[in-house]
């Protein structure tokens, strides 16, 4: 559902150490669930746990070790359990119930990945993986961090529903974060720009420079990035830094839940379906343990956000998380702004640091900070839609992002879920209008 | 949302012992189970095993222990998660999010379990359970055979989702049974009979003597199978043995899905809804994988059926089961019969064997054997109402039955999955019309 | 859906004349409505007056001239358009669809009215009509009464939707009625009665005799209301009177809509799915516009009731109207008695007078009266269930009531939008429990 | 739902005789609907025609009449019953239920819109209208356009529902168009364009020039067109004719339907739900009555479509009509090709001549021709999204475009139902993806 990043953090390790870098923090996840915990799945949307363990290593299964001589999946029915929506691949269980997989189990899981991994070491190390198994082997890493991102939100939103409220990782906590200053306003320039990643084959046409010559590094980038192409930038501002919770909660005093003529139409409409009044896992700590009934009169300081950490005071210095695009469009309309495209924040952000990527003993962001990226993904204004001249990969893997292109919002950066080395300039994430669970939040452009 | 039964099948051990039997059967059907087998609600109808482990012993806690002096629950959120539906008892995890509760942990449960039996056996030995607190304890056993069945009937929908058809009870295949004879015609006699179970303290009004003679014994019985009254029975003829698979094929055969006339009219609406062609959990195995595919032009020989011994075939002799209301309505009148009254039901069948309850080690219904009651739930024509002078008891217990009285249909007799001691002839189980996860076929009447 | 009666108030008349005063009812009722106001179906339950003119006429059509040597329907499509539910007789428009014929025109159907009005006519005057056609011809009037009931309480749902408060007819203020005295209690002895109307063919078999000796004159009967049978009448006592408004008032002022204990458990998720805080077609007059949020502090004398006289206070002295039966229940619950059975209702009402029939010009219920029935349907505790020995009769017209045994309710009596003559005590109308449409009220029982 | 356009074919009339030409053209169309005709709502996103009528009637009450001094609207109510969306306005009729409104009579909304013209006129002719009144007027003029052609769209679908196949507008046989020759392809020239309607106050920056130098003319657009802007056109092609009925047929032989590899994800979703397998309104007649069944072994030849002349045969010659964006995207990816952007739509239609407009006696789309636009509305690659700069308009008369800017695709052109004079190149008309009673077709790019 979502998109990729680097799974080579440094770039110097060998293929082997990278593949096994990127699975063991898989694993180091996984540490933490009980066999219970990997099993349910909270919503259509989400996955068990179980399963993303499963379903990345039938990524190299199906895709790297299918092309190794000799080379005889053990478990065919695994390929009907774990494919997710390859059509091309053939059938699978169907998605709203890998909730009811309890068999194989969590050891067993445990298990296929520990053979999937020989396999492939082995198959590395023998030199029987080609070169287009080479490159599916990177999609395969880079596909399992996106999984490892989606496994954290899926438990948060799965621990969410459980009143004891359990905890993923202990933190202590914070000290209080003075708050951030007044946001400050860059300029971008009117005129052509050059956006998205470079060919990784080094075949990008003669005469392509980035609107600000700084072009992104040759490194992986995922099909839906590319072609690097043109695009004409209107003159703009784009802020330093993301919206906060603080300045989220003065949104709410003034209305902004309530007040339609902020809102989109299918926005103001899921308001009043879903009884939003807040961003999603807030809470109105109010004694009376039903949240909404106070929400309009009391104040705003006592709202409690649900964390992986477990439920905790909301925290005014952190970027706002949790937000839907509708959310994060309704706001911006508040505040006077907009925003930004996808094309104007590639060009913004350009050169500004990537922060606040996974950190498993923390799974939260920070405080916000000028002139970065990360710690909460960014609602752009940008449908998601195929870069001109975009071509679709022959075969099953061309599936990969691709026939998502309809009614879906580009988002842009990297949160505090997203493994080390996953963030870049040119990613682009998407998720419907209406989704919460995602770990995003806003800037503002103007 | 079953009814129960008596807990004691040998009446003479002690309260503890008795308690204790109930007790162990739960733990050796859940020794089966792995933990994540525990955790998930295939539909909202069914509950996690973990959760009817954890629920029954709730029951012990909330309504035998919290009479204890000086009892105090260590775990007062057990009280929110594990309670059903008892209104009056306070707020508790909505239905439909049963599958996620992944913490406490199976083992936790099964601590929760063992403290609570501790605790109940403590209090019985010491006296400290009043005569209320023993009534309160011996609905409670009845009430955890109840969930016992409803934990296995759960269990094999949850497997059933599953392609790789796990295997809950290891069974080698039986020998395959003769057909049975032709069904044979039992005469009720016109008249006034009694029905329901006395009054367990002895207060039936003088007079009152059954149809024939044959007074139900004075044991346990829900509140639903009470007041003790007499109905008057039209003259009939009652089936003396179950419908069976064999026949149940000639129905389909003959067209039985197809034919609206056979059906209700919310009966022929849900076969269209829901595609209905066959009982549940049956399949046609024809090579594609497409079971409805060739549905009616393949032979019915070829049918299987998931067990809780996994995928097996269907087996003529044997009694048909997993059919709703609706479709034992239209066998019926396709047979040019009808379902019996749960009245002419009781008078028929009183003096005939039960036999074929819970063996765990088998968990599926024998050949239909005459003139016994047992192996299916029967479904009657009669709808879930409550006996002219029903009245619910005081209190949270008395949530136990009545205020399912509309729109369900009753079931009489008892099945494979039913605790050894729990059929009775008295017994009144309840299920909407287009259930079919109960274990439940049917007997003609004319 | 409904019930039908005896279409022949005076028997004196000539099946031409009772033809014909039956057609004509329906034509008076439509001479209120304007083409638009046939068109729409308000919902899925509801028709089109259109409709209801033309599928009245269709059954004419169908049921009698079909069987007239000669006759030949001039417009075949009719016979698609305008079937309701007879699967036997062939396709038919989607049900929910029903409110998207606009044409043939509401004037073209008027003429289809006319001509087979003259049809009929002519071929009872010839001689024509069968003995089986008469019986059709008879069970055709009787279902076009219903149907004049069922016109009048979906014209009063889809004007309800209207802000405008459109009038059906025009109606001076009542004088203020007297409260009712305190509800008297009829007893009703322990015994077997005879429950249903006679056999139309006098067939009924030598030495059945009422309860009472006061068995049913031998008039029209559906075929739900036989075979006239014995049951066992246990000892209780009826109210000599319906539940009032005020009285209803005073069960909400107690809280009645907010008490899970009142409620069967079907019946308390509606309340909560639904919102219902008062009867259907009540609201709070509380100057906002926004009835529900003032519904529990105000004044309840401030409640108005949409009328087919349009919107209007509520009356004390008025029976409770449009009140589904889980709120009956609910009610009998909380005043401390229940419903009768549908067959203690029969034997303490016979002999009661039949008032407030549809009087064209009021099309409302008048203040209570002692040991009187119409006015409203009184909801039963009984199932609508078939009695024993029922049959179905050969054919289509099989398909008028059986096939609707699973899952209603038995209402009794009639009410004031049933026409003339239409009224019997052993008549069976149904709904399913949450209906709240129907001009449904209730009696108590103890 | 859809965006306007020109008024004004002959800009020389004075602007009464232009709002009085708009106004008469709904009078026209509805003048072949009888009052039944213009009361159902076929579907949520549909409309009944007497509420098209009626509600651009209070758009000139609402927004210019107010402004008039000493104006009175005579029915307050009307406020309520006829305001579509507009959140500022006030509270209104609930979407689904505008097909619930009988009254006022069909006669009645025209006595409002005569009314309403005359109080119009008087105002105008009194000199009574400001400046902004006159902007409004305009604004109203082709709001009624737009609404004039969802009038059809609606009475099209509602008409579908009716077997009786109504007939709309009586059109003779057209005679059998040769079919139409290869498509060619036009090539867009990589650079930088001018999109987008210029200011109408003449408000536009020095140096805005379009890409070809042919600037739009300086007529009334709509907000959502502006500003005009620049946008890096990609090098491409874009076909010189729309895709055709015979194309679409090729499309369908080759599995077009059954193919997941053709769809976006949500579109192949769409088509299993819906059980899509030919475009909206066809049929295959294959004497059964049951179009699907033989939908993939019959001749295609044989497909009919329901028109606005009842039901005809498909003709190969005519644009492909009644497609959704899905259909359109899977059909350009079966093509090799992809949809263009509505920007390069903009640009390689520029100078191509407007053709097929409403022509009230016939209704329909003719054969394709070369370099034109109009006759079926194209749907392209575009989402439908704000332009640089864009502002919403204070006020009410701010929601009419902007607040419907998420998870919509642009279609460019205009259709067979688009009033004369009201198709431009500017023009962005909008639906969501799965849209098919939209008279749209598509043209390909590469």
């Amino acid at each position: 559902m979502t998109v990729g990043s680097v799974c080579t953090a440094p770039r110097t390790g060998s293929t082997v150490e990278r593949f096994m870098r990127v699975r063991g923090l898989t694993d180091l996840l996984a540490s933490r669930l009980s066999p219970e915990d990997q099993i349910p799945q909270s919503m259509t949307a989400a996955s068990p746990a179980a399963w993303h363990r499963a379903h990345t290593t039938w990524f190299f299964e199906e895709f790297v070790l299918a092309r190794v001589p000799g080379y005889v999946a053990p478990e065919p029915v695994f390929r009907f359990l774990f494919n997710s929506y390859y059509e091309a691949v053939g059938p699978r269980q169907p998605r709203p119930e890998r909730g009811l997989i309890t068999r194989p189990s969590v050891a067993e899981i445990s298990d296929f990945r520990a053979r999937v991994d020989e396999a492939v070491v082995a198959a590395l190390e023998a030199g029987d993986v080609d070169e287009r198994g080479l490159e599916l082997l990177e999609l395969g890493c880079h596909h399992e961090q996106q999984h490892q991102e989606l496994l954290l939100m899926d438990i948060k939103h799965l621990f969410s529903h459980n009143p004891i409220d359990p905890v993923y990782v202990d933190r202590s906590a914070d000290p209080a974060a003075a708050t951030p200053g007044e946001t400050e306003w860059l300029a971008v320039v009117e005129g052509v720009a050059q956006i998205g990643a470079p060919d990784p084959t080094g075949g990008d046409a003669p005469g392509v420079h980035a609107h600000d010559g700084h072009a992104p590094s040759g490194g992986f980038s995922y099909d839906n990035e590319r072609p690097r192409h043109r695009v004409w930038i209107p003159g703009g501002e784009v802020a330093t830094r993301q919206v906060t919770v603080g300045e989220w909660k003065r949104f709410m005093a003034d209305g902004g839940y309530s007040r339609p003529e902020l809102w989109l139409s299918d926005g103001w409409a899921t308001v009043q379906a879903e009884g939003w009044d807040a961003p999603g896992y807030w809470r109105r700590e109010d004694g009376t343990g039903d949240a909404r009934a106070d929400a309009e009169s009391a104040v705003y300081g006592e709202w409690t956000t649900f964390t992986l950490s477990g439920r905790r005071p909301v925290v005014d210095a952190e970027p706002v998380l949790h937000v839907s695009f509708y959310e994060a469009d309704a706001y911006a309309r508040w505040a006077g702004a907009r925003l930004p495209t996808e094309f104007e924040w590639e060009v913004a952000t350009t050169g500004w640091q990537i922060r606040d990527e996974l950190d498993p003993d923390r799974c939260h962001p920070r405080t916000v900070a000028d002139r970065t990226i990360g710690g909460v993904w960014e609602w752009t204004s940008s449908a998601y839609l195929p870069y001109p001249g975009f071509v679709t990969e022959e075969g099953a893997a061309g599936e990969y992002n691709g026939k998502f292109m309809s009614d879906q919002h580009v988002l842009r950066g990297g949160s505090a879920l997203t493994p080390a080395g996953h963030t870049r300039h040119t990613y682009r994430n998407f998720f419907p209008a209406a989704s919460r669970w995602a770990a995003a939040g806003l800037r503002l452009a103007r």
